[in-house]
């Protein structure tokens, strides 16, 4: 499973060679999540001294275990609620601590608030303090039910401030406004990233109440029924973790995107029905596809414009959906048969 | 300027007669500021007692000054966003400390947004140690530009999540957010009052940048440029504070009203540009209408729909527009003689 990530790693270094992070220090806040382990990686990979923050709130020790003993690797477990110090000169913050998955918007809403609201002050505060460049994790949720789509970053949204899901998305809301002011106030170098739908190796399976992508693979290799909310004609767009984490690291560096809002995602958008059909194909699995009543708020359309992403950072995806699909199956396959 | 108030008040409590706070204990932040005043003016005319808390980021001493030496009055200097501890049991907790003029969104915005998310956590906390019921002073603004007039509460407002004004809308949405989860999670008794344009004696002047009505009144009175922004055939919708505090009140005690979130203001709606016209009229004033540029984000429309308040609270303004703007000339005029 290392071995398979390995890969996908050095892919993200290729492609993100101009990105200099050698003799850096970065500090990196959920970092044993599936976007925050693949950064700290990648980072490390890159050179980097990598601050790795998180409180195992929803992240596994397991992502980055493997990294233990790296001379670059400094694990410091905290939750980014309360104040942190740290006695180094820091060049870079990732903040992308955060619960993200819908079953755990029911349960934990508070939690999900303070890691967006006061994590995301007290790592512009910190930023502020070491005069560090600053990426927030932002999320295509902010968009709610979007009635522009594909969504530049210049359609604001519409958002239920008051529903099951508004602890997640007002949170990141508050969190990107936070982040302006600090670079208003502030001249703190700030970058925001709007992350659609991404998926690969290390995302938490969760069962039924998980997200889609390790929902179905899952599903379809234990040859379970395939759950489709709805009648599955929503659509969501999907990119592979290392098409991601490569735009991420681009767009912390950028010098023109100071300020910035910028969407990540692939453009391809596809029907969960599709994806379930697909998922299917690529397993070989005999699984039948069940429908379950749709969760309040859950949005009817994702997909991202990207053409901002492509003028400021030269970024795209590369990564086909069959394929990134298959690395995924391949890699929740093993941990299958490591089970 | 004491003697206009009283009677104020005496309307305020005669329209509240079957809201009992007699030997009630009630904590009310911004208890300085201009609703804020009224409010704890209010529930004392009723026999509460009442902890008015303000920092004076923006409250102002001279409204409340004039209730020291009543027992049942008692003031604590603090800042919402540290946590607060009250050693003695609280029935009632109003959260209306928050910054919210326009000017002040450009600088002041790390201090709004504490006032409105720390603030809420720390208000809806003590509420929840209390067993105290919760109002959560929210806002039109929330509702960004909408694309729905007159504006229902079940429509989830568009606004700009990174614009100059965020700092404000999004922080009085993740307060919604926040209040919400506390009803949820823990159970506590919350209202959210979405507050439309009020207006009233002790409204800050603040010169140019000030909101519109103590602008307008203090630019006529001297005789100088009444100051549109735009071409003023933006609307908004004007409630006298005797109408708001009497529908908070209302809502404060409402038994059908747990967990609900209301709209208060005053449904008739006109353009900036008439009400200039009015001020001018009602004032004698000579004085020239100048046009400026429209700041960024400003809305075009304000209209509340108050069906829900009708039907839940038999709640909806009774003072006329005209009269409300004479008891409010009358004020600034008396203060301007004393000045």
């Amino acid at each position: 499973m290392v071995g398979m990530i390995k890969e996908d790693v050095k892919e993200i270094t290729r492609e993100t060679k101009d990105a200099e992070f050698g003799g850096k220090t970065v500090l990196v806040t959920g970092s044993a999540g599936f976007l925050g382990s693949w950064l700290c990686e990648a980072l490390i990979e890159k050179g980097a001294t990598v601050y790795c923050v998180d409180n195992f709130a929803s992240g596994l020790w397991e992502n980055i275990s493997h990294l233990e003993g790296n001379e670059n690797f400094m694990f410091i477990e905290h939750d980014v609620s309360k104040l942190l110090t740290i006695n180094e000169k820091i060049d870079f913050i990732f903040h992308f601590a955060s619960r993200a998955s819908p079953f755990e918007f029911e349960h934990y809403p508070l939690e999900i608030i303070d890691s967006n609201t006061l994590g995301t002050r007290n790592m512009l505060e910190l930023a502020r303090r070491y005069n560090a460049r600053f990426v927030f994790a932002s999320t295509s949720e902010i968009y709610g039910q979007p009635k522009v789509v594909p969504t530049p970053e210049r359609y604001w949204g519409y958002v239920n401030p008051i529903g099951i899901r508004s602890c997640y998305d007002e949170s990141k809301r508050l969190g990107e406004a936070v982040t302006m002011a600090y670079y208003r106030q502030y001249g703190v170098d700030t970058k925001i990233v709007r992350i659609f739908n991404t998926y690969g190796p290390r995302m938490r399976a969760d069962g039924i109440y998980g997200r889609v992508v390790p929902r179905f693979i899952t599903q379809a290799l234990a040859g379970k029924p395939i759950t489709v909310f709805g009648e599955g004609d929503q659509t969501r767009s999907f990119c592979y973790v290392t098409d991601l984490i490569t735009g991420v690291i681009k767009l912390a560096i950028a010098e023109n995107a100071k300020g910035e809002v910028v969407n990540m995602g692939n453009p391809r958008e596809i029907t969960i029905l599709e994806l379930a059909h697909i998922i299917k194909r690529l397993t070989n699995s005999d699984s039948p596809i069940e429908f379950h009543p749709l969760p309040p708020d859950d949005p009817q359309r994702r997909c991202p414009d990207i053409t901002k992403a492509k003028k400021l950072l030269g970024w795209e995806p590369k990564v086909k959906l069959e394929d990134g699909l298959k690395r995924t199956i391949e890699w929740f396959r093993a941990r299958r048969h490591r089970e």
